[in-house]
């Protein structure tokens, strides 16, 4: 028997119910591999793909940070198995691949609708495309540059920054960008950008900024400086002046945060602008990537909101693709001044072929799904799904409150943060993102007000086990969101 | 009428004859947009995705280069339009989009069949995974690391991993690695590895190997040092060992290039480690890196090549998985030692939430298209590719040089070098990559004696016409590929 054969024998239409990962992983492997990484359960881990550096709990900074995880995943991988020299004629590997496939799909299905906690817009369709995906399709080097590869999706591309360069206030003539694999590619970018055009500048990001930027800063051999954050997790532009004061004598490049990862806080750039200015540092002194990785398209769409434009003096800005525009591939836009990306060019050694991207091949198919979707929905589109995105999350909020339990929705913001429940398996079940004593729902346009009461109605009835008597308490959250929206037996 | 509709208003089906990209274009598009990137047609740039950063001619660095291009891409983009209000009664904007759809498959269809350029395998067949496609599938960090974010197809990311580290002969419990986006992350990988484990490294690479490895050491800030090459593209050791000695106080980081993307030369390992040895390096004070971009996955099944081991002392090997094993998108792999990842990750402020990859979010279809090529052709599947590729590349220099015309194939490579035709139109026809008086053909599974065939007698044809007076002369290609390959009027 083939490791990705059913044990039972039955075709998967006839398994139709839905198992976990484990039972389904268990049943299909016959053979038990040697297990692995056995330092992994030890090793500083947070499950949020945007994991901080540090968490501080009572202002203290713990060295090692809780763990969600260590199943191995050596045991529980689908295993590539080489084919029999008669298995074209009985045709049992096709079976068998086509039976794993199958069964994925199925727990495919299943997590995709339990899902809270990721900034992932699940909700789209891309059939009008089914035909393009088996082509090759790849914009190697830089989007305004011909390949003479022909099987490429460029002018689809180029639509698609158009738009964005419009949206950020930017004229053709003036930007350079393309589509990134992810928005930490939109933020390696936008410092690589940032540091050759201010070779000797120190890097400053809030603590509560993407852990791709200090990445960054250490892939770069840039100096860094963390500068400290408000409750609401923005950028606290007393402590951020202070920084910038006792480091005047070098440039400052500045990572911008539009949306934090965990409490979705949005930096006030023109305060950040005004810190700049009124330290001393002229506009040739700094330049500011800002990373709107989630927010950076909600934010137009939000009233009050300060506004991210290139009329600023600003150098970048990123966005995700695959998060509030909905993907099915991780993918993001980049865009910055061509005056920039000139001057980089210019520099030989560094960009042969005048491929300014951090990647060489890239994935076409991106490009054409971004496209598809704006074409589709809009400006107008893009503002209905703002308007309910805020609605629900505001609704979750009420809700959590009105049930005595901590939370905190920024202003500007679709990421609820409460308490972060007692029970891995209902945080696992609902793929919640946790960091300390924080969870948080990104409220997306597939999140809707049916699927929050069936979680609430869930989280209520976990609480009155977990919390049925005295022993146990809820965690507070006062140094993560303020006295104010704690609500744990201290605070309220 | 949008920018989208076709302006003879029959359906696609009706507009069935091919047209060029810039005929398609230019009929569907209502709306000139201004030109933009008027300096482009200056920039230094080849169409190769292996661009290098200098052009050798007779032994001089050219600083300025060819260049194959300029049309201006925001002339020919599609743009992106707003929804009118009607358009959901009147299904104007659906009909219009699946028309530049559908009409853009035709371009890919005649572009994928004209494609010899690229070390693209185009042959793949990737139906069963269709009903995946839809998914929002997101390997998210560390592949033996647990997110909470349940779309992901970490079993098969690690299927796939193990796979390779059985080719490339490392247990199971002393590798990490992960799939990457394409050849270069897996360069960028494999380097900052290097110098997280020998923080003042030199960069020791061949001047002939992928730009990605320069565009390192830049980002990277790493002192860097090229390396002569060979006429047959590998590095010259005597040239290497020079330099090491006279650097003999620094460690040694170095790139060797399984398969240079001009020439396809393969470096020889065993040399380049016994250079090392014999320069004084013991092994704890030098680090490699192999770029098997291509000829990695090609190497292992060509008798007599130099063996790609981790029983020899190197540090990491990556491979990209859209060339030789075929995929609709850009992806690699990256294989490491355990131990150096380890080291890394207890950086806490480097490597936050032990993401020790280049990207965050990461394409999860990838995997799963690997995993299905990997388990459907196997090992013994890839050998007949091996033998079908060099065998029709024998068969495609013989011709050529039957022919009279300058032509070069290294013994371990399917990459055949030639002289580069006069004609760009040909050229972008065949979507030939080139550099200098070369240009190659990469062949892969997909390019078979009838398509080389027509290559030829097309290329043929067009000679005739190019040199049917004595005015011009085929190209010396003496200086790239050497006296005995070059048949240019001077050396025939």
């Amino acid at each position: 028997m083939s490791s990705a054969q059913l044990p039972n024998g039955k075709s998967v239409m006839e398994n139709t119910q839905v198992l976990r990962d484990e039972d389904y992983l268990t049943a299909v492997l016959s053979e038990q591999l040697p297990p692995v990484m056995v330092e992994s359960s030890s090793a500083p881990m947070t499950s949020s793909e945007g994991g901080h550096c540090e968490v501080k709990v009572n202002g203290e900074e713990k060295k090692t940070r809780e763990i969600v995880l260590g199943r191995n995943v050596h045991t529980t991988c689908l295993a590539v198995t080489e084919p029999e020299t008669d298995d074209e004629s009985t045709g049992d590997k096709e079976a068998d691949m086509a039976s794993v496939l199958a069964r994925y799909r199925i727990t495919l299905v299943e997590r995709t609708k339990h899902h809270l906690g990721y900034p992932y817009n699940l909700d789209f369709d891309y059939g009008a495309l089914t035909r393009l995906q088996h082509f090759s399709i790849n914009n190697l080097g830089d989007p305004f540059i011909e390949s003479n590869y022909g099987v490429h999706s460029r002018q689809f591309e180029v639509g698609v920054l158009d738009w964005f360069a419009r949206l950020w206030e930017i004229e053709k003539n003036e930007y350079w960008g393309y589509i990134t694999n992810c928005g930490t590619e939109g933020n390696l970018h936008g410092i690589i950008v940032g540091r050759e055009v201010l070779p000797d500048g120190i890097l400053y990001a809030s603590r509560e900024s993407h852990y791709s930027v200090f990445k960054a800063a250490r892939m770069y051999r840039m100096e860094c400086v963390k500068v400290d954050t408000l409750v609401t997790g923005e950028i606290d532009c007393a402590d951020f002046k202070t920084k910038l004061l006792a480091n005047k004598e070098k440039p400052a490049i500045i990572n911008v945060n539009i949306g934090t990862t965990v409490k979705g806080a949005v930096d006030d750039l023109d305060l950040v602008i005004q810190s700049l200015e009124e330290s001393g540092f002229s506009h040739d002194r700094f330049y500011i990537h800002c990373d709107g990785a989630l927010f950076g398209l909600m934010m137009p769409f939000v009233k009050r909101a300060p506004k991210v434009t290139f009329k600023k003096p600003i150098g970048s800005v990123s966005v995700s693709g695959h998060k509030f525009v909905g993907c099915p591939m991780p993918c993001g836009v980049q865009l910055t001044r061509l005056e920039h990306i000139n001057a980089l060019s210019r520099n030989v050694e560094y960009l042969a072929s005048r491929d300014a991207t951090i990647m060489g091949s890239r994935n076409g198919h991106a490009p054409i799904f971004l496209w598809y979707t704006l074409n589709r929905k809009g400006y107008k589109g893009f503002q209905k799904d703002v308007q309910k995105c805020l609605r629900n999350a505001h609704y979750l909020k009420g809700r959590l409150r009105q049930a005595g339990i901590s939370a905190m929705l920024n202003e500007l913001s679709s990421t609820v943060v409460f308490e972060r429940p007692q029970d891995e398996e209902f945080v696992r079940r609902w793929q919640l993102a946790c960091e300390g004593n924080m969870a948080h729902v990104v409220v997306m346009p597939n999140v809707t007000i049916e699927k929050l009461d069936d979680f609430l109605n869930e989280l209520m009835e976990g609480r009155s086990l977990w919390y049925n008597d005295d022993k146990v308490q809820p965690p507070c959250l006062a140094a993560d969101i303020g006295n104010g929206n704690c609500f744990c037996p201290l605070h309220k």
